[in-house]
């Protein structure tokens, strides 16, 4: 099954409804309409029904959607029904507050390593802010770690003039999947499912939109 | 001047090449190609100058663009040719990173404020870190700080359980702009401009594109 002619923009939200699903789940509830669902997600009913409708026919009419077996199926659809092995690389501030990040453990992402051109530096604060010992790696034992350790997507947290560094290094690993958080664009040969996650981006789209569209 | 059809990807995109020109200007450079600039940022060479075309005419037939001319324009269009004055609320990992995150000051974004519903305990937290004191005020005290110190922005950075009560709070304020980097979606009144910037929606796509994409 191949679904490339999905829009990202769908598969971002179906990450949405599922986070707010399994909330409805915790809460005990069994059953939602395609109206409530959108509206907690901050989408209207018909965009809900349009993302599910490229995946097949999930809803029971007058009924609205099984929580559980929508869950189930977007997870699914995601990707999310298995393990994902993810590494970090740069512990500076952000680096280390993702792999102090609990909510990766609802996701079904695993921290399976971290590397730091400061290792032993790194390490030692880290286990400060813990309060246990971390194991902070060197970069030059990426490529045998991804290996052995399986790591599937690779988290970029360094400065931003080491990015290209770090993606060369990658290119080099059995990794695949690469998000990318510094500001600087990095090249990866083709093969690789490489995103950016630079949040100032996102803060000058929120300039923007009050810039112009408050006038 | 309105520019509301204009895609939030070529905004986006507009912040990726006003950040690849600065680094181009730091560099001494003073023309670029929009081949060059496309390839550095990854897109395209049409991708640039159709998102260019939205705001006018910047290139130079046969030379390319005047890389300080088109940095100075994309700042205006953005909006970042102004201070833009931030709070962030929560102060844990990600909260304090973002409080410690020096890319901010190259970007005309300012943090006046940050606030944490246990001040006392994450301003001692925070200071250990920086060496330096630092103020963390109470969310109480968000309406009356919001107008003394013109905060544009705000920063939710709780946990997802208080993102609404904070955006409740925020709803009665002077703020306009919102970046929740929590799961929840929240609600908010007409007239603010409120994005989401959740991690793991971004690592679901890289999930789902490695899942389906690679087979």
């Amino acid at each position: 099954m191949k679904f490339s002619k999905v829009p990202e923009a769908t598969i971002r939200r179906l990450s949405t409804y599922a986070h707010h699903l399994e909330v409805l789940e915790e809460n005990g509830e069994v059953v939602v309409s395609s109206a409530n669902l959108a509206q907690a997600c901050g989408v209207n009913a018909a965009q809900v029904r349009k993302d599910l409708a490229y995946f097949g026919e999930f809803g029971i009419r007058g009924v609205g959607y099984y929580i559980k077996d929508l869950a189930d199926n977007i997870k699914t659809i995601l990707g999310l029904n298995r393990e994902w092995r993810v590494a970090i690389i740069g512990i500076g501030n952000l680096g280390a507050s993702l792999l102090l990040y609990k909510e990766f453990f609802k996701n079904n992402y695993k921290i399976v390593a971290a590397f730091d051109i400061n290792p032993a530096e790194v390490a030692g604060r880290v286990s400060e802010r813990t309060g246990k010992p971390v194991e902070i790696l060197n970069p030059d034992q990426l490529k045998e770690v991804a290996k052995d350790r399986r790591i599937d997507i690779a988290m970029i947290t360094t400065p931003a003039s080491e990015a290209q560094k770090v993606a060369d290094l990658i290119a080099q690993t059995t990794i695949r999947g690469v998000l990318n958080f510094t500001p600087a664009q990095i090249q990866m040969p083709k093969g690789f499912e490489v995103k950016n996650y630079f949040f100032t981006a996102v803060l000058d789209t929120v300039a923007y939109l009050l810039k112009w569209k408050r006038r």
